[in-house]
């Protein structure tokens, strides 16, 4: 009992240190202390022991510091080859697998073209083992193991179950994917909401440092969300918070993929503008429902060209965006928006009606100090955060077991 | 350095000790210790300080335990003259004021009619020192001395700097109270939102133990809301999150007391439901821009007679509460949702046409667990929350100074 504080505080102190190298990568011991309020004493004794487990090496002492002057330091870095996590990323018509090594960075990334909404459960767990044994093989030539899984999915997800719940991407609901990956793999496998993942990414960046409560809105074929509070994800209940695609803009108004009325995404969703679009312009042929890239930028060029028809299409989607933005800032009030996702290729044709609406909706003290920006969508940065959540969880998960 | 975290559990364990016996009443050490998880060593050593400071009194030990069985222990109960505080309840043409003694009790109340919208920041200002000031006086009497202030106001406040943003009571906005009476009384002045208020005291009862995200909303003239996470009311980035009477039912719909359109309030609020009737009913005369209780009581009463224009009134504004819910339900999963307030008393007749519209709005998967239930007003809770944060938040103070 006496040493159980001690023990738990060495625990922390660990994954502070590996948190830090994984974030910032190569450091001194004396500022791995510094930076997290540890002593040298305790930080040249955890790295002993990370050094002895193989989880950590030694930069030869003549490399160069990235900056700064003074005696040089030696510095540690993570090995990359020590472990690895395998992240799968379940969008619309397509899986994303990625391979990352114990420092998080990506070491593998292969796309596959596949008509989700026609597979079945079983389909989609035969297609998952499938993908991933053949991921893992190739993983496990360069690293050492594999410590942990994680599927990243659009959609509402309970991540303490594994149960993905409902999916645009699906056309069943309420499957227990992760639990029975973890019996196929023998190793965890996280469930996550992708739009957590990319805020677990995004509030990591200094640019982003000194806003707690961060909103960050991914736009896209669905619009999804996740808030973080002091930091950290807010799941709500079951694990469905944060849900804005679906919170309303308009009682009774457009057809929404979840099979309501009125959501936001039914008007600021790729699906809902492509569908608005198409009744007026001239646009590539394709699946019309489920619009490729390449066709949303085409419309979305149309509006960026000045074409009237696309500018309004995409001021009625703004003015959806800043309603259900008013909302959140009175119920929520966050720091920060940050609005991301291949849907921000529109942000620009968006943001004035945006602005407005968000005005015409709420009174300047309800909007308060809180910042919106947009940020730019780098199509990777889902399985990054897949990456990191599943080694930090790993990490933990080892460091309780040792 | 080496006894700063001794000090701060001795702090926080002298906290949760003096909590226990407000929120319970009088209790004997051994359970003071269990129900805390702190050594019985710990309990004697923090009762005997007490003691000594005079915060605390034992009980005779003929004193009948409330329950149980076995040898009677001495209990402990707080000394409810150690100090006392007092709470301002500012609403609409009302102004309640209330001591509340160190056991947490209110020890006197009395109730002010005030045309509040008539005053100017200068007004109140004198208003609240000379109403403060008698009732200290009263409050002397028989406390040792006076710990603290609350004013707990309906509408925006900013709690950090004591700013009161907004209020549907004031016609002026921006004004720095707390800090203004804290110099004229030199003691700590707390400014609260009356719904987090009420929250706080919702939230210790033993019927919503287990729902650690709850919210709390308000109906009356206007509609609140606070929101606690992980039992913590949530106040955002500038202390206005939470502002549900506020998010949109309708673009553009009905003319909301804040000033903009198509806010839950503009429909559900009372001064909405009474402008909607008076066009249609008959109804008592009197200020039906702010409707007394009498004049709702009435109005209420034709719905729950089957005066089908009421029923349609209430049904509407049922209508609208449940849109607000289904946003309030979409970004934030709460475990639960509890409805009260002076306008509960319309509830039974919003009821159906809100669960309607949470259905009509949202597929079940984000609907969730969530559940939604009412809760009978209780027009004095909102200056016992005020009592319970000021006492704690002074108790809190008091140990981090000592």
């Amino acid at each position: 009992m006496a040493s159980q504080p001690h023990d738990s505080s060495r625990h922390d102190n660990t994954l502070a240190v590996i948190r830090t190298l994984r974030e910032q990568g190569p450091a001194a011991r004396v500022d791995l202390g510094i930076l997290n309020g540890i002593s040298s004493a305790t930080v040249t004794s955890i790295s002993a022991e990370l050094l002895q487990q193989g989880l950590i090496a030694e930069l030869p002492p003549d490399t160069p510091r990235p900056s700064g002057r003074g005696r040089p330091k030696t510095l540690i870095q993570l090995a990359p080859e020590a472990a690895c996590v395998i992240c799968v990323k379940l969008s619309i018509n397509e899986l994303q697998l990625v391979v990352g090594d114990y420092s998080g960075q990506m070491q593998h990334s292969e796309h596959h073209s596949v008509a989700t909404l026609a597979l079945t459960p079983a389909d989609l767990v035969a297609l998952l083992e499938e993908k991933i044994a053949e991921v893992r093989s190739l993983a496990l030539a360069s690293h050492r193991r594999l410590v942990g899984i994680c599927l990243a999915v659009q959609g509402v997800v309970a991540s303490h179950s594994g149960t993905l719940i409902w999916s645009p991407a699906l056309s069943f609901r309420n499957a227990a994917l992760a639990p029975l990956l973890t019996e196929r793999f023998g190793c965890p496998v996280l469930l996550e909401n992708d739009a957590n993942c990319i805020a677990s990414v995004l509030a990591t960046q200094p640019a982003y440092a000194g806003y707690p409560n961060l909103a960050v809105i991914m736009l896209g074929y669905g619009i999804g969300m996740s808030l973080l509070i002091d930091g950290v994800p807010f799941l709500g209940a079951n694990g469905s918070a944060a849900e804005f695609g679906h919170s309303k803009y308009q009682p009774g108004g457009a057809q929404c993929a979840c099979g309501k009325r009125g959501c936001v995404e039914a008007y600021a969703g790729d699906y809902a503008l492509y569908r608005k679009a198409r009744e007026v312009l001239e646009l590539p042929a394709g699946d019309s429902a489920h619009p490729s890239e390449a066709q949303m930028q085409a419309l979305t060029q149309l509006a960026m060209q000045g074409n009237p028809d696309a500018q309004r299409i995409f001021a009625e989607a703004g003015r959806a965006l800043g309603y259900g933005m008013a909302n959140l800032l009175a119920l929520f009030n966050p720091d920060l928006v940050l609005v991301t996702g291949s849907g921000v290729r529109g942000y620009a044709a968006m943001q004035e009606a945006m602005q407005d609406a968000i005005d015409e909706a709420l009174v300047s003290e309800l909007i308060g100090p809180t910042r919106i920006v947009s940020c730019p969508w780098d199509r990777d940065m889902t399985c990054l955060g897949g990456i990191a959540i599943t080694l930090q969880a790993t990490d933990s998960q080892r460091l309780t077991e040792s």
